[in-house]
């Protein structure tokens, strides 16, 4: 990796930390530069519309990382649902206050999507990517597509939602709870498939 | 109503849909001054410790008034599930891009629970409220408790964690997927509490 690269990387891994955990609107570009120690000029010479395009390439990056990471994970058990409770197990193990170089994806696209229609069109791709690396995991495992974008959807609402919960809680209890409930719909609707 | 009493209500009103549409950071004082119509110097005068109070006590008035809304719809239906779907219905029905009068706390306790303590007491009352309203309409159709306060929570998670995809695919196909999701989910749990 060269040097120019090196700086790239830093300047996008740095504002995915910042706007996981702040948002979109709390995040200035001087933080940035100030937490990534990447000099002033090189935020405009790799960035050159700014706050935005550093958003969207910032999402894709991190979206990239998570589908992989997932990949990982569900590799791990050949059963969908055996995956997709290990997956939650890992979900459930992230400390809610780490600055994690994770998706920012619920916070940014609340903030950004009736305002900003290129930060929206990465947040859904962002979405559409981690949905279908479940739906295929389900799929591979027997499940017909419909059902298993459906369900695929499902564990989107509750794990987000249950975020929101833990995070104004501060409290691990709402992601537990949703993995119980996620495991519980899932078995239901496997035994409908047969 | 006195004067004084309807700039406040005034501002208040304002200041929920903004925060609402915009979330916290990106909405300043002198945006709210602007929309309300009220003069700057009532803002200070009503609400002395600024933005923070503000929002505080516009999640409160919120609160209170999605609590009314709420109960007002429950209320329509003897059966817990039917007056539950009926909520889900009334939820559906809004408009994505509105500037709703309502509880902003999904996108106001993602930004700003990790750094502001009242503002995340604030939005955890509101999570209590309205998690209660649904919980006693199930305990008063016979459900335990805990399984009220476990079916409420799933409701919450599957909702918030919905709307986050329905504004992101400026689509109301995944709250109209949760709703149908939500109903099998507690016709299920109905089934095993007999």
């Amino acid at each position: 990796m060269t040097k120019e690269r090196d700086t790239k990387e830093q300047l996008l891994f740095t504002s995915s930390k910042l706007f996981q955990k702040q948002g979109y609107h709390a995040t200035g570009l001087s933080q940035i530069i100030k937490e990534s120690g990447c000099p002033k000029g090189s935020l405009y010479y790799h960035f050159p519309n700014g706050k935005e395009q550093l958003a969207v390439e910032a999402i894709e990056r991190a979206t990239k990382m998570a589908q992989e990471e997932m990949s990982k994970v569900l590799v791990q058990e050949n059963d969908a649902l055996k995956a997709i409770d290990k997956l939650l197990e890992v979900n459930e193990s992230f400390e809610l206050d780490m600055e994690y170089d994770g998706v920012p994806v619920s916070l940014l696209a609340l903030e950004t999507s009736h305002m900003n229609e290129n930060l929206r069109l990465a947040c859904l791709e962002a979405c559409v990517v981690l949905l279908d690396e479940i739906a295929n995991k389900l799929i591979e495992s027997g499940w017909p597509k419909q059902a298993a974008d459906e369900a695929a959807q499902f564990i989107f609402f509750v794990v987000e939602g249950s975020l929101i919960l833990a995070v104004t809680s501060l409290s691990k209890e709402p992601m537990k709870l949703a993995r119980r409930q996620i495991m519980e719909y899932l078995n239901m609707k496997l035994k409908g498939l047969d």
